[in-house]
């Protein structure tokens, strides 16, 4: 494969198509001006109509209205707003529970830490060995003071994804809003947020070959949210700042670019890879549900191997995974992920997270698995964790 | 000057810089990895130092450290980092007392009035028809229980400067923060953080050609200061979410392009378009100070005509302009800037704002204010607000 890096990492995903590129590019040098203004010139009123049609684009994904799609820089951004601003809006009327999964990702996660400090009180769901949380459990915890559940559709270690329609349903009754993590499901798994009763859904672009720096919120019509970004009444008066038209117009064409058959493709890989790896390798775990996951993940545990040694063996044959958890690769803390799943320390450190995106093929599949059969059995012999591979 | 349309909006400076654009493309099409991992790939560490890169130059900028240059999704994002996060950190330990002026923009005036409603006492300055704060007023209103002072260094609408300087010395005597938004000023003007004892600095990178959906906080080391946007460990453990590598970039690259000549450029363009109006139409106030402004702003009050009538206009010939608040056109209220500078609701209506940039030139000041005589002159002819132009 030569100088070719093959990566199946999170950035398989945050590959720029060309196509969004061209869409973006007309927005930086042709059709530049500001949205603000309604009372202006002609191009500010063109700048508004093209910022609508992305809205719009992005809330048709969604079986949403235009006016239910705010804009933001990024899922983070997005899962702050869901609990901050419901948060911010209710803690005073209605009362100070939120209830969120053990397995949300870092913005959902410590958001809610962060209103625990607050004087929120947060119970944080367990979740079983695939990642599921127990229906149980949330009708159980469910009180007249919650004001917020906040379940991820899909888990961005593990790609299991949750049933949120049995969620949203079980909150529509209660009364309480529901948010849902849509990072990595958005165009790749249906949702259609009246079936599924969501208030809230965070959704991103750098995770299906859009830009980096936006991302969305929707809001449905009537929710209570207070800003976590004050400035202009931008966004509905949901969100202030300049509106990031290019980012906006780059994040509506990456979403019309992707295809049921471009899913089926990434589900492939990833069936494949996980085959081949089962087939070649022993003593390998898959982390995350077999069937009721993402279609561009595969999330594998190589027992008595380190997670990174195997990252950096990879690199040497031009292959970009990351350990387990990807955001954490930063820290050498366990992930919170594969804690909650049941795994210990050591299968959280030996577990890679495959990713696949439009830009990877069946082939590179093959070739890595072929690379990775040789570095596991080489780093098992010399393994400080135990067992060898093969007994 | 044909179907060309000339922005003297804000827009003037809005529009990406070919230059830029370039720089961005490496990053959205061959360095792309995620920046988040130190245990990864070769890619992922080819992307923090590419990040590094870009933080140390606008680091450089400010006369700071590139552990000091936060990067956020724009000013607006920056500056309630700042009046938040302040607030978060010290309104428990220290005191619940901000001060700002009665002028800042949008994201610090109502990030100060959401926390007014958390029960922080807030404190408006005043300013004098130019838009200066007094000193003597600001040194009264310090408390002990005052943790911060927000005071911009240019004025959006009227371009007027703040003597940074004498406020930030007064803060660092009173051992209090200051924060400046310097989004009008960043490269036009020069700031150094150390001569000008601030703590915290709002940046932007669509004010100089560079990309939208990006900004900057200097925050010296060692500021308290609670996260905005809870998530991953990034940007210091100041700012969670993935990275925006090819947004950095692209700032970074736009604070390179501009150089002293450019601001000069800017300034005589400014300059002109004053000198001009002033020849040939009566009736007519400069808003701001005549020398103590930014180079890039001229703000004019057309007396007995209405802002938005001179804006369609001028549209009509293809020239694009904003009344006094551009990101207030929205509403048809007056512009709190132009209200607290002492004018009345006919100067704030009649004021039109002129913003340069590098794509403008003299030749265009030349033709907008031939324009201008014309259309002022017919509505003057017609207005029903008194007095007609001439008299």
């Amino acid at each position: 494969m030569g100088e070719k890096v093959i990566y199946l990492d999170n950035a398989a995903a945050t590959k720029l198509d060309e196509a969004v590129f061209e869409e973006m590019k007309s927005c930086f040098f042709e059709k530049y001006a500001v949205a603000t203004s309604e009372f202006g010139y002609s191009q500010g009123i063109e700048a508004r109509e093209i910022l609508l049609k992305a809205r719009t684009d992005l809330a048709a994904c969604l079986g949403a209205d235009p006016e239910e799609m705010v804009f933001t820089s990024g899922n983070a951004e997005s899962g702050n707003l869901a609990l901050k601003g419901v948060a911010g809006a209710l803690g005073e009327k209605k009362g100070k529970h939120i209830i969120v999964s053990k397995i949300e990702d870092f913005p959902v996660l410590h958001s809610a830490k962060t209103l625990e400090k607050q004087g929120f009180k947060v119970d944080y769901l367990d979740v079983d060995e695939f990642g599921f949380i127990d229906m149980g459990q949330l009708e159980k915890r469910i009180g007249a003071d919650t004001i917020l559940v906040s379940v991820q559709h899909a888990n961005q270690e593990i790609g299991t994804v949750q049933d949120i329609e049995k969620i949203g349903k079980l909150c529509r009754e209660r009364d309480v809003l529901f948010h849902t993590d849509a990072t990595h499901t958005f165009t790749r798994i249906p949702i259609d947020v009246n079936r599924v009763n969501a208030d809230l859904v965070t959704i991103s672009a750098h995770t299906i070959h859009g830009p980096k720096g936006i991302g969305g919120l929707y809001v449905r019509k009537g929710t209570p949210l207070m800003k976590l970004m004050d400035g202009g009444f931008q966004e509905f008066d949901h969100r202030g700042g300049i509106e990031n038209i290019p980012g906006a117009v780059g994040f509506a064409k990456a979403a019309r670019l992707v295809t049921p058959e471009e899913n089926l493709y990434l589900q492939a890989m990833q069936k494949r890879i996980t085959e081949l790896v089962f087939e070649r390798i022993p003593l390998v775990t898959l982390n995350g549900h077999p069937e009721k996951r993402i279609p561009q993940n595969a999330n594998i545990t190589f027992h008595h191997v380190e997670g990174e040694s195997i990252t950096l063996h990879l690199d040497m044959y031009g292959i970009a995974v990351s350990t387990g958890s990807a955001c954490f690769s930063r820290s050498l803390e366990a992930s919170h992920v594969m804690m909650a799943i049941g795994g210990d320390h050591e299968r959280a450190h030996g577990s890679i997270r495959f990713s696949f995106g439009r830009f990877n093929s069946m082939e590179e599949v093959g070739f890595v698995v072929e690379k990775l059969e040789k570095i596991i059995e080489n780093l098992r012999r010399i393994s400080p964790l135990g067992k060898r591979g093969g007994n």
